[in-house]
Parts: C-alpha cells; sequence; structure tokens
C-alpha cells in the first residue's frame, strides 16, 4: 500500500505567487475560469470530464509536515506563509458543468472564487484532472460512433502514460462511451464492467495451439473466447478454435463461443474467419478485433465489410494519440476587493486568446422540441430577458446577433463547494455516462460529425459583450 | 492523505490466464522479455527509464482483501486461485538494463524469469511503466539536444495525461535533460529542482503592469524574474521591467534579472527585448520563452536569431506530443519444465514483429577508444569467444555479419531481483541522468540525430540466430 499525497503537486509559480499574495494583499478574492480553445481532432464538441477527481483532490488538500519542511529549505518563503500553509483550510466556492456534460469552446467548464492565494494554488491540479479526462472522454465519444453500436471495448492500460492515465482514463474512455476495460484496478474502483481473455504467452506456453486451447476450455467452458492469431489464424487459429467449440458443444455447452484477432488484415481476417465459423455452424460466435485501432481504422474495415462484433481499443484511445493534449486554461476573470468586484481581462495578439471577463454562467438554450440551439454565457449578476438580443461569440460568423426568443435557459454550471463545504453530490461513473450520453442526443446532429462538424454557437449576453469590449479598448487606446 | 494500491493495475487477461495456470500447471516457470520494436519520431535511440518506479511496484505486490472479495464477486476465479492472491509472495528473478541507458529495438530492457502465472501478472503495470517514463525521456533528449546548452525547464503538468504522468514524466524530462521541473512534487520526491516565477494572473490582480511587478520586486527583489506578455511585450511589458530592474540596480541588487515571453512571434520580440534590455544597461538580463515549444520550434527559432538564454517547455514534451507512445511489449521467450529450458516463438505476418526466442541476455560492444559499436545478444547459457562471427539483427543491412573482434563487451543488464529479494540499489535520479549522458556521449554521433538517424546495429549472436530460424522454419513448415 502506497500512500500519496497530490497537495503538492502544483507548479512552483502558485507558491511564489501566492507567498506574494500573502504579503501584498491576503484579502484578496479572484475569481478564475477554467476553459478549452479548441476541440481535439478538429471536432465540435468536448465531453466534459474529471468533476469526480476534482471533488477528491479538493477535499484532501492539506500541506503535510515534509512538505511544510521541504519548502522550507528551499529559502524562497516567509514563515507566515509557511504556517499558512501547514494551517491550510479551504474556503472557496466552485461552480462547475455536470461531469459528462458536452462542452464547447470559450465557456467556462468550471468556475473557482476564493481567496486568490488559495484559488492560484489548485491551477495545477484542476487542469491536469480536466484536461486529461475530457481528452479521453471525448477520444472515446469518436471512437464509439463510428463503431455504430457495436461494443468498444478499454484496452490501453500497458501504453497509458502513467497509472492515473490507465485508470482514470479508462473510467474517461466509459464516460465517452466504451462497455468496459482491461483494466481491473479501474474496474472496481469505478464500478466499471472489466474485460478480456487470454494472451499470445497462454497459447506459446503450451506445446501446441490445440493444447493451450483445449486447456482454456476446461478451465472457462462457458466463456470461451479464443486468441486465434498467435502462429496462423485461418491456417491454424480459427480450425482450432472451431474443433474446441465443437466439443463444447457436444457436451451440451451453448457459449457465448468467440475468437480474437490481435493482427494482420483485418478485414480479409474477419471476413474469412467469420465464413469458417458460420460454415462450422458457429454463427453465434463473436468476432473482436484489437490491433492498433482508433476511429479511422474503425471505420475503414467496417466500410471494407470487415466481419467484427466488438472492438478491443489500445493506445489510440488511452493517449488520444491523434491529438493528445486538450489545452484548457485556468484564467483570472475577475477580482474582489472591498465588496466590489473588478473584472479582468488577459490581452493577446490573437482575438480568441483574449480573455472573456467577469464572473460568469453558462446556460444552455433548448427549443420547443427540447433540441439544444446553443450555448450563452451571462454575468453572474444578471437576469435576461425573453427576446433579448444575444451575440454569437464566434467573430467568424455571418449572423451576428439573434433574438432569444422563447428558448428555455437551463444553467450548466452547479455549485459544488460553498466556501469550501461540498455541497454536491457526485453520481457514479455509470450514471454519468448516462448522462452524457443523455446531452449529447440533445445536440445538433452536425456539430457532433467526426470530419468538418458544424461549429455549435456560445453566444454572449449584452452584458457580457460590452464589457469584454469596452475592457479592449481600454487596454489598446 | 490518500493511500492507493497498484497491485489491481492489471489486465483482466492476467488474472483469466493466472487462474487457468494454477489449474493446469503451477509449477511452470516463463521467461519474459520486455523490448519496443521502433524509436518514437522516427529517432535513433530510446532512453530507458522507469526502473525506479518498477521496483517500487514490485516492492509493493499485495492484493488487499478488498481486492479479493472484488475478485470473488465476478464469479470468475476460483478459490484456490483467491487464497494464492491473497497470499501472494513475489518469487521472480529480474534482469534490467540499468535506468538511463541508450537502448534499440528488439533487445530486451528487463527480463523477468519465475512462476509463469506471477510473471503474466506484471505485465501491465510493467509495462505502463516503461512505456511511459522513456518516452518521455527520449523526447526530452531531443528537445535538450536542439537548445544546445541552454537551460530546458519542465512546465507541462497542467497538460499531461494525469498526475502520475505529471510527477514521473518531469522525472524522465530531467533524466533526458531537463535542468528541473516546475512540479513542486516532483521535484520534492526526487530531489529535483523547482522552477518558475509568475502567472498572468499576478499581473491581472493588480491595477496595473507596474503595480504588479513593483510588488513582485518587493516580495523577490533577488530573484526578479518577470513576465512581460500579459498586456503587450514590447510598448509595455519590456519597459515596465527595466524600469523595476533600474530600481533595483539603484539599490545595489544585482539580480538575477530576467523577464518570460509566453505568446507571440518568439523571433522577433526576443530580439526587440534583447536590444531594449541592452540598451537599458541590462545584458546580463536573461529571456525565458515558453510558448508550445518542442524540438523543432527550439530549432527554427534559434535558427532565426532568437534571443533566448532558456526555454519552458510544457505540452509538448510532457505527453510526447509529436508521437506520444512507446510501444514496448511483453512477451514469453522460454518456459521451463522440470529443469528443462524450452525456448518461445511468436510469429507474425511481419518479420519484425516475430519474437526473438530463448533466455537473453544484451551487451555493449566498446572498440579501443572506448566507443560503442553496436550491441549484442547472447543467450544466458552461453559463452562468447573472441573473433567470433555475429550476425545484424536488421535484415535490410547490406553487410549481415561481423567478426567481434577485439571489442570489449560489456553487460548491459543487472539482476535486481533474485527470487523476489531486492539486489539492486537503485541510483538517485540525478545520478541517473548523469549516467544517461556518459552513455549518450558513448555512443555514435549519427544514430543520435534527430531526422533520418543512422541504425546503431543490434547483433545476434551465432545460437540467437540458429535458434530463431529453426523455431520459425518448424511453425512454417
Amino acid at each position: 500500500m502506497e500512500t500519496r499525497n497530490l497537495t503538492l503537486l502544483l507548479d512552483f509559480y502558485e507558491l511564489t505567487m501566492a507567498n506574494g499574495f500573502l504579503q501584498e494583499n491576503p484579502e484578496k478574492i479572484g475569481y478564475f475560469d477554467l476553459y478549452f480553445r479548441k476541440v481535439p481532432d478538429q471536432g465540435g464538441v468536448v465531453i466534459y470530464t474529471g468533476l469526480a477527481q476534482v471533488i477528491k483532490y479538493l477535499s484532501n488538500l492539506n500541506f503535510s509536515d515534509s512538505d511544510i519542511e521541504y519548502l522550507r529549505d528551499l529559502e524562497t518563503f516567509d514563515d507566515e506563509f509557511l504556517s499558512y500553509l501547514k494551517n491550510f483550510e479551504f474556503k472557496c466556492d466552485v461552480w462547475s458543468m455536470k461531469e459528462g456534460t458536452p462542452a464547447f469552446p470559450n465557456e467556462p467548464l468550471l468556475t473557482v472564487r476564493g481567496p486568490i492565494l488559495q484559488v492560484q494554488l489548485l491551477e495545477t491540479m484542476l487542469l491536469n484532472i480536466v484536461n486529461h479526462e475530457s481528452l479521453i472522454a471525448t477520444k472515446a465519444r469518436r471512437v464509439c460512433m463510428v463503431a455504430h453500436g457495436r461494443p468498444v471495448m478499454e484496452f490501453g492500460s500497458r501504453r497509458a502514460q502513467g497509472a492515473d492515465a490507465a485508470t482514470y482514463g479508462a473510467r474517461a474512455a466509459v464516460i465517452g462511451g466504451c462497455s468496459g476495460t482491461a483494466n481491473v484496478l479501474s474496474a472496481k474502483q469505478f464500478g466499471l464492467k472489466p474485460l478480456g481473455t487470454m494472451a499470445h504467452s497462454w497459447v506459446q506456453s503450451f506445446e501446441s495451439e490445440e493444447a493451450a486451447f483445449a486447456a482454456w476450455m476446461r478451465v472457462y467452458p462457458h466463456n470461451c473466447l479464443l486468441l486465434v492469431d498467435t502462429y496462423d489464424v485461418l491456417k491454424s487459429g480459427v480450425p482450432h478454435a472451431i474443433e474446441i467449440f465443437k466439443q463444447l458443444k457436444s457436451q451440451g455447452i451453448t457459449g457465448p463461443f468467440g475468437i480474437r484477432i490481435d493482427s494482420g488484415d483485418i478485414t480479409y481476417l474477419t471476413k474469412q474467419a467469420r465464413k469458417m465459423l458460420d460454415q462450422a455452424g458457429f454463427s453465434e460466435a463473436k468476432i473482436t478485433i484489437s490491433n492498433a485501432l482508433d476511429e479511422d481504422v474503425i471505420q475503414n474495415v467496417l466500410e471494407e465489410g470487415a466481419q467484427v462484433d466488438s472492438f478491443g481499443v489500445g493506445e489510440k484511445l488511452i493517449t488520444a494519440a491523434s491529438d493528445p493534449v486538450l489545452s484548457g486554461v485556468y484564467k483570472l476573470v475577475a477580482i474582489q476587493e472591498a465588496d466590489q468586484l473588478i473584472p479582468k481581462i488577459k490581452l493577446s495578439n490573437t482575438v480568441e486568446k483574449t480573455t472573456i471577463p467577469g464572473f460568469k454562467h453558462p446556460y444552455r438554450m433548448y427549443d420547443e422540441h427540447g433540441k439544444a440551439r446553443g450555448d450563452l454565457l451571462l454575468l453572474a449578476s444578471e437576469k435576461i430577458r425573453q427576446n433579448s438580443t444575444i451575440y454569437n461569440s464566434d467573430p467568424n460568423k455571418t449572423i451576428q446577433t439573434r433574438r432569444l426568443k422563447k428558448w428555455q435557459l437551463k444553467p450548466l454550471h452547479q455549485q459544488i463547494y460553498a466556501e469550501g463545504k461540498l455541497i454536491y453530490q457526485q453520481p457514479a461513473t455509470l450514471a454519468v455516462k448516462h448522462y452524457s450520453k443523455e446531452k449529447i442526443n440533445e445536440l445538433p446532429e452536425a456539430c457532433l460529425r467526426l470530419k468538418n462538424p458544424d461549429t455549435y454557437d456560445v453566444f454572449w449576453s449584452k452584458q457580457v459583450r460590452q464589457l469584454r469590449t469596452k475592457m479592449i479598448n481600454e487596454f489598446t487606446k
């Protein structure tokens, strides 16, 4: 058993700044938005994931004595600050979208308010968790979409970027649509379905493939899934598997039977294997494939007519290999001094990188058919009236303004912590998966497309837009 | 404080197989090689990293009561197996290259021997650790190489794929050449240098950039590194920084002074900033850049004449974004029954994917100048004679055989565990970094090149070659 404390998993500058804030203005309140600017793989939607681990992290914040001693030895921090850390009490408010929510660029997934030195210290872990888990759930949605209902199993732990990437990655993959995972720790921890059968080593370790299959049949007669590509799929693996299935059938055992192919030309091999199984009377035997799969390969082999019942997806999913970073950021949007809320902006050479100032909450707008028509950012302080003018945040859109009409606004933010106290009940992983699917079904199909998706509109209220324009003008005049 | 136990971080099939092995042949001994087939980014060399964490993992193996209960509830395993797990005693031998060793395709980085059901259970975590850490160290070597001695700082925790990816990734980055990391947990745990200064939020949180810089100067007069791109680098950030440096100088403070630029056209901005700093009398002030850097960008901006003293590298390094998977595998190469060693092979449609059977150790061959001339795989049982013929393992090489000559053979494997007992003293991280650099300097320069490196030769002894050819022929006759 290993103990670990992630409180010190922060960037050094968060400590130097916090130390500075304590000296310069310990009462200052800061508001930070966590959001991303770009959907990976040029996709249209990100599946926001990670809130469960965020809650676990925030609820365990605690600088140990050895942490304090370590920081003291760096000779950078004064005693008052070290004593503040030693007695650290989490005092922040946190608002977040529900886990599994499909989310879009430049809307706050999560907003944190609190003593600025505290809010600052959370930056690295909040980003690390949300960037990682949302990345994998987003990738999993893509992979599962092209499988058209066939189960996709997460098999990537051995190629994941560390143990957390394997464990939390598997959870995120299931939220994004996978049917289960090979990772037993993740399955246990999050109530997922553990999946898998045998490796090449099982087959190799016997004197022959026949002997290896026969031994497997003795141990697992009622769940006989055989890996058929250790030596030669069509000449050896499939014929030997059929022999085994016949023996089981003759004992009155009805399966499930199945084979897995982990190498070679998937389309050709599965077509031939399907024929061989069918001709031998095992049309119910399932074919699983698992060789460097991602959404492109799955789409291609299915278009070519590959005969596949389920997919095992490894490294390409668990690392989101085609675009392995969700570049979420955590930016100061307001401070509060003596009860006055002062919006803050960070400018940039590019319009997209300029932040959206102010304390805001995002809403989803639904038409009378229950379809989502876009999201809307409002200042936390404002009430919006039916039929208001709203402004498209995307400067490239031809139609820049709309009427809100009779669309119904549903808040996307829930309050998770109130002054450091957890006030939200996080659902179980499978409930998150279910919720995510429900929310995806509410979206316009065009934004779910894998290539060239249509942009889902994120709107600003008049107040949000005016505030931002005013602040940009002030700084650039 | 969180406790965790990674023993259950394995693929479900390792348990189903282990359960089968226990029923079918509990005495069977297996030998597994862990190796990779391809260097990421089409590079020539992988920096083998992860042994420290492998030792931590192996030394903590232990199925908890709740693990056993969980597995029992799956109704897949028999009581004898569950009781075996409950009383699990690690009994394996482990050989490994030293951490930091530059390694090449198809040579065993790590070899495990032991009861086959035990060896099988280690597959996922051994691969996960070695694949991840070696990937990042390998990437870091590339990035640091093009920085030509300028410090490269690891800044990627917020975009890493989970907390382990951030923490162990930072360690691997330092082994690969980075000067330190922003990740304080990693710095504390592994004795690395924690690095960083301020974020945009510090600057934004004050009423002006001048006020923010002045406050920073009050807190850190002797280490005044200022982030100058919150509003406008050349019109605002650099002039304000120079004002601060002048004030410090007038107080007799000599620095270090420095600026960091995190956006915009690095080449142009650093050239201009350098001129402004020099003209103001601060030629000793350092310029750090940190915006989506990798080996390509660093090489480009330096060729363009960018004026940079150090680099902060984030997401592209910590995820190895350009090629985010090292596809290491863990393959059965032999079994032992009643004291008889039986080599095992896995065939494949492609020559490269066919395994190398037998219990083997790798050696590095040195010429009289101490330069490495290639690696050599020998069966563990064989003694090789000076001037033997050795065989290039790369079928594409024109010259297929060589004489060993007077080259000196140094073993690359150390024994780490003997019958489950740790017998190796793992050096500290900075010693690993130093060792790695030493070993890289022994290699031919042509294999270190980032683009189109020359292949470093891995040879086989006559016995290794004959065994493999014989086994392939047996299976394909």
